[in-house]
């Protein structure tokens, strides 16, 4: 018997805020894989760490985690030989995913990789857009609205195509694209009703209106921006 | 001391799909409000069933849950009015909202009318969307592809807007809808990589190609349509 791969969405960075079906999986595995960059640690982990026992083995999978910037093929194709190994001993494995794995999550290519030929179940997790939202008081989308998400490293283009109507939206993965995206979102009249948020639930947790943001914004942070009346 | 007033995100409907946070406010309010239809059960009192104690006091907000029918403001009025009278006497309420409290959550009319008189939490929870990725197997986006989520009862030239690029999509709140948008999405020549999921994680769960939608589809029903490549 060959072991489960579990996708594990642990939510946006509240240890608090990981599922009871996540928590289950994660306190029964004896292997945990996670994203780490490429030195120091892992906020994956970082965000589980209250409910680890400190007898797993731990599978850092090591990448490049900035704005703009994919890990290489290699990286992936490494993890899921590594990941593999261990399902085919008949261990199962639980890899860690910030957020929701299938929301903007790397763990789309170890699933790729993986789910021709291995038992994978994903588990969803609360994103950060929701998280962000719940935090600045801030709903979402309401009643028949458009809600776009839209990553910042997109040409000014292709994000001003997605804010030029009324479209309630999300601007994702800020990183040096911060200044840009307010100047864009000025333009077109949108910056009035946005607001930035970083690190929701976390700690280190920042609102605050447009003008503050800084600059260079952390990778996770976003910008709300209300539908139009 | 006046009480807080909980929006509890509740998760897709699996029950193991609710926060520790949010299961750990659920056991300790000893007020529980929830939307109802008209007439029945309840569908959010339904997912958190196992985790009640049977002790506490339940208000059932009455309204309208079909798609495309939006409750009276009244509704929202009256019961805001009934839970600021417990939060007035000092206990603590907690709202339950299916998926996410800000993701086309009616939440967000409570909200409206709370929260700048009394303490509010929000508690963000699992959305449908991403739980429905999960069940199907289809990352929503990865990289920086833009999803834009979309209610199905929006007039077709809205939805076409929304599809017409290579933009990965939601589209939500099916229900009478579900041949339009069929009809729409192979047109576009959308249809053939889109998934329909209704009731993700429920017991109730269907997961199939468009053809074999049903129509009507219920109203916590959406398609999955990935980005073009």
């Amino acid at each position: 018997m060959t072991g489960t791969l579990f996708g594990l969405g642990i939510g946006p960075g509240d240890p608090e805020l990981i599922t009871l079906k996540a928590h289950r999986i994660l306190t029964r595995v004896s292997v945990i894989a996670f994203p780490a960059p490429e030195r120091g640690p892992s906020l994956a982990r970082r965000i589980v760490a209250p409910h680890l026992n400190g007898t797993q083995r731990e599978i850092a999978i090591r990448m490049p985690l900035e704005a703009g910037r994919f890990p290489a093929p290699e990286i992936y194709d490494n993890a899921a030989r590594e990941i593999a190994a261990v399902l085919d001993a008949g261990t199962d494995v639980a890899a860690l995913c910030e957020g929701d794995p299938f929301l903007y999550g790397s763990f789309a290519y170890l699933f790729a990789r993986l789910s021709t030929t291995h038992r994978v179940e994903v588990v969803p997790g609360v994103s950060s857009l929701t998280a962000a939202a719940a935090r600045a008081g801030r709903p979402l989308a309401l009643k028949n609205e458009v809600l776009t998400v839209v990553p910042a490293p997109l040409p000014d283009e292709a994000i001003a195509a997605r804010l030029q109507g009324r479209d309630a939206a999300v601007i994702l993965k800020l990183g040096r694209h911060v200044g840009r995206v307010r100047a864009l979102l000025g333009q077109l009249g949108r910056a009035a009703d946005a607001r930035y948020v970083e690190h929701a639930t976390m700690a280190s947790e920042q609102i605050a209106g447009l003008d503050e943001a800084p600059d260079p914004a952390p990778y996770f942070s976003l910008i709300l921006v209300p539908a139009r009346p």
